[in-house]
């Protein structure tokens, strides 16, 4: 289904966690070559930047980027913030919870599509995930579909030659379970992914990643390698 | 026109050069408080942000925030790589130049769309022309429409509360000369402004930023300062 055009390769964003280590592991069956684009772009911590690092070098990339960003004044939120709590327990639906940084997909997305369109990419790989989501607004599949529209106007497409960089979101619509269950089949490395907001040596198990994450492995009934045994249920 | 809604400020991109000068004159004149965000994205030199800050000081800016980025290898360009040449003489329609950096707008739009969001500012002000432009898709009206409609699903409203921010163009449909005439009608101080792409001490003259500039001045008959009277016409 992948190979109906002429194809030219993919750049995937990775920021370290299982969703997008997934999406990694998918786009290496979709499309040559793979390319991977990882963003500090203030995170409280660096421990999801070690784990792009080990996934890139664990699937052999043909490139993989680490760029600081250093946009945490801009663009303020908890999880860039250390004098902000981090949320404890889940927002209900409806809110946004405080590690929301505004607007950080179209950053992420806007430089791999500048990316993208540098080196004849035509696909941007994205492990956004609207179901168990932490109900940001950048994550809905009508936000994803608009920037496919604005990534056409946005580029030589149509201007110069044909080139039309197609956000690839394999992950959208699946719950966390479901993508535990993908990852299993394609030998994602889960102990090299990483979660947690806090980032201390072990994930804290209280933060709403580390609960999306366990609920995820509970639910698809497969052992996170990154639990201690005494910590489940 | 620009306050028949509740209005709540605005953050301008100033990038130092006469386009974003008066853009910045004409936020001032509708919108209180403004903001300037000012990037560099690995341009060639700084001359034009020595403008931008000298134009934040002469207008007494709520705030003005100078960040760099660092993505000129990222986003490859001859306006960000010293080891390309610069274009000496104007692309004809219907080619991009070498100065184009890839998804440029995108990437800083997305920043200013962060930033005010943040800060409830409910409208981007961007000094981008489509007529006597340098033949960059991201500068296109449409482009511009796309991000705006890209903007309401990419932030809180809808989700949380009603901010739509809009991005607003002035001197989108407008020449060069148009803009000189309006600027001199707005008192901007375009001795303070910056244009060429070299950037030396003195414009060179040469580069299509250095062209567009004079032809401006020239069709509006005023008196550009930063051309030594030697070289005028």
């Amino acid at each position: 289904m992948s190979r109906r055009h002429e194809h030219r390769g993919a750049v995937v964003l990775l920021s370290g966690g299982m969703d997008s280590a997934t999406t990694l592991a998918i786009a290496l069956g979709e499309s040559r070559p793979v390319h991977a684009l990882t963003f500090l772009y203030g995170q409280r911590h660096h421990r999801e930047v070690r784990s792009a690092r080990a996934l890139a070098r664990h699937y052999h990339l043909r490139s993989h980027e680490v760029v600081r960003l250093p946009v945490a004044g801009l663009l303020p939120s908890a999880l860039t913030d250390p004098h902000r709590r981090l949320p404890t327990a889940r927002a209900g639906r409806g809110r946004i919870p405080a590690t929301y940084v505004p607007a950080r997909n179209t950053v992420l997305l806007a430089l791999a599509l500048g990316y993208a369109e540098a080196r004849g990419l035509d696909r941007i790989y994205v492990g956004a995930n609207a179901i168990d989501y932490s109900g940001y607004p950048d994550c809905r599949p009508e936000y994803f579909r608009a920037f496919e529209r604005l990534a056409a106007l946005a580029t030589r497409d149509g201007v110069e030659e044909e080139w039309r960089p197609k956000i690839v979101t394999p992950l959208l619509r699946k719950s966390k379970a479901d993508i535990v269950r993908l990852g299993e089949t394609l030998g994602v490395p889960w102990a090299l992914t990483w979660a947690c907001y806090a980032g201390g040596r072990r994930p804290c198990g209280r933060c709403d990643a580390c609960l999306l994450r366990a609920k995820g492995f509970a639910e698809a009934r497969v052992r996170d390698p990154l639990t201690p045994a005494t910590a489940r249920p």
